[in-house]
């Protein structure tokens, strides 16, 4: 098995995604790497390991590049050729940390869509209390949805959710404003139908305030709303830490109190932090392709390596793109 | 001024509501209100106030009625009176701590919209760590909006975040995927350039993750995506007290730690806890209707009454309707 790696995507790139990558090729059996980006900068985080191979070049895309443009001009860009690897079958899948936008449009102009799938659909693992998480997808890859594009993101996102995360018949929500059959937009209320007579575990209407009591193992949603609900987690979580400190240094008492719970304050912390969940999968392209946390550090650039290696030693690609090929068929009968 | 109360609506109706409005009754001048529930349950929180009428009628509206039927058939349902005393001139504005869906029906089709608003919109005020608080619409009461219903809530929600609220130009942003401009769904992307000639503080599209530091006063969203972010704002911060309790409860050092930061926990808590910032609008209507939190306490319900007189004496209904027939001239020119 072989994966390509943009070593110059993330806040932390190259060091914490070369590292990363070591770790993986040492870990890992049977796993080829090839490293992608500036070898001057490569190169000392290397020890002439075996398995890594380095695919010189100095450009690359930037978080402030405009996406679909920097793919296009940017031909020699670090993350266009990792994604170049897989298009001309040198690698199995890719992993970048780097311009989310940027990756997905590499991805669907260079790595290329999965027969069947309209849009492709951008998936984060996020945290739940309970610590085993659910999928979210869409979060922003495709933000004006039809019906039928919510179908495949249920299908996709439950046979991600049963090989790679090993959960069993995994519970599918449609993320809805009521849990009542029959509330929603036009676009939900029509998805509601279509995910109904889907081969899911559906277990209809989600509402968001549930979603991190662990409502359902994976969440479907256009991703506009899948996007704006990510960053109202993330924003509420910050807000009420940054509130937290502001009350536990407010005074002497409050200071004590802080010195106790600090460690596990931080614990609590981590749980919410989903980058500790692995990377988010760019699902619906024709092979692995893993957009790993902007400041992703060398852990969790192993965690997102490894989970490419089992979406391409399950085979995860050909299952739903045959779950995909069947669900067209039926229709069409 | 004279305002129609529904006594019998929310978690602790009657005695929160006929407190409430007793206590409204007492501190604010000149003003009137009509109590409309069964007698019996209201009566005994009475003292004979002179300024209160109570309507009798034993039908109500419950949380599981569903809303459009309730309003249709329950015809003499304390809401559904409540509304009547508004559109036949009795009322000049009107309070529910009841079924929210059918406080938006008995809005429309009872007390009617203002000319010239498609659609209303359901406006809370969210807090933010600053304690400012933000506007934000709709949170549902139109799930498939369209460019020029955001445009307008967009002017209503300005109007009355700069007289009620007392904000000075007060900040209009775009609830979006990205900041930058062309960044969005179609309906974003379209609302966006609407929004640009309007007259009000355009700030822009806002992302969701910076909503509770305040980044805007009122915050433009369709009811769909506006309802999905209200219940993730409310969820994660449920989630997260309650894994801080769990945290708090881990230990003999965690638990002397929570017996020092209690009360600051608690206030931390009071902050974030929006029914502080009054009822909810129900704007875009011919005249104020104010949706109180279900939970709301007398002092919560005295809050809305007082934001309903503040809407009818600051005339903003008639402020709204004649910034929005100014806009359709302007467009039809």
């Amino acid at each position: 098995m072989k994966l390509a790696i943009d070593a110059m995507g993330g806040d932390n790139a190259p060091e914490a995604i070369v590292k990363g990558a070591v770790l993986a090729a040492k870990e890992i059996k049977g796993l080829e790497l090839t490293l992608i980006g500036d070898q001057d900068q490569i190169n000392p985080y290397l020890n002439g390991e075996a398995n890594i191979e380095v695919i010189h070049t100095t450009e690359m895309i930037t978080g402030e590049d405009e996406p679909v443009r920097a793919v296009r001009r940017k031909k020699n860009a670090s993350m266009v050729l990792m994604a170049k690897e897989v298009q001309e079958g040198r690698a199995d899948g890719c992993i970048s940390a780097g311009n989310t936008g940027a990756l997905m449009s590499a991805g669907l102009f260079v790595v290329g869509r999965m027969n069947g799938v309209d849009r492709p659909a951008l998936s984060p693992t996020l945290p739940t209390q309970d610590g085993k998480g659910f999928l979210m997808l869409d979060v922003g890859a495709n933000v004006d949805a039809k019906p039928s594009h919510l179908l495949q993101y249920a299908v996709i996102g439950s046979i991600y959710a049963e090989q790679v995360r090993g959960i069993k018949k995994p519970r599918v929500g449609l993320l809805n404003v009521g849990t009542e059959e029959g509330k929603g937009s036009d676009l939900t209320k029509k998805a509601f139908q279509l995910m109904q007579d889907a081969p899911i575990h559906f277990v209809g209407n989600v509402e968001s305030r549930d979603l991190l009591e662990g409502v359902a193992d994976v969440v479907v949603t256009d991703g506009f709303t899948g996007n704006v609900t990510l960053k109202t987690i993330e924003g509420t979580a910050m807000t009420m830490f940054s509130m937290i400190k502001k009350t536990f240094m407010s005074n002497f008492k409050t200071k004590l109190a802080a010195g106790l719970v600090k460690n596990d304050l931080r614990t609590l912390r981590d749980q919410l932090d989903y980058s500790e969940y692995g990377g988010a999968g760019l699902f619906g392209l024709s092979a692995p392709v893993i957009k790993a946390h902007g400041s992703s550090n060398d852990r969790a650039v192993f965690n997102a390596i490894k989970q490419a290696c089992q979406m391409v030693e399950l085979n995860v690609t050909s299952t739903i793109q045959d779950t995909l090929n069947d669900l067209q068929n039926k229709e069409d009968e």
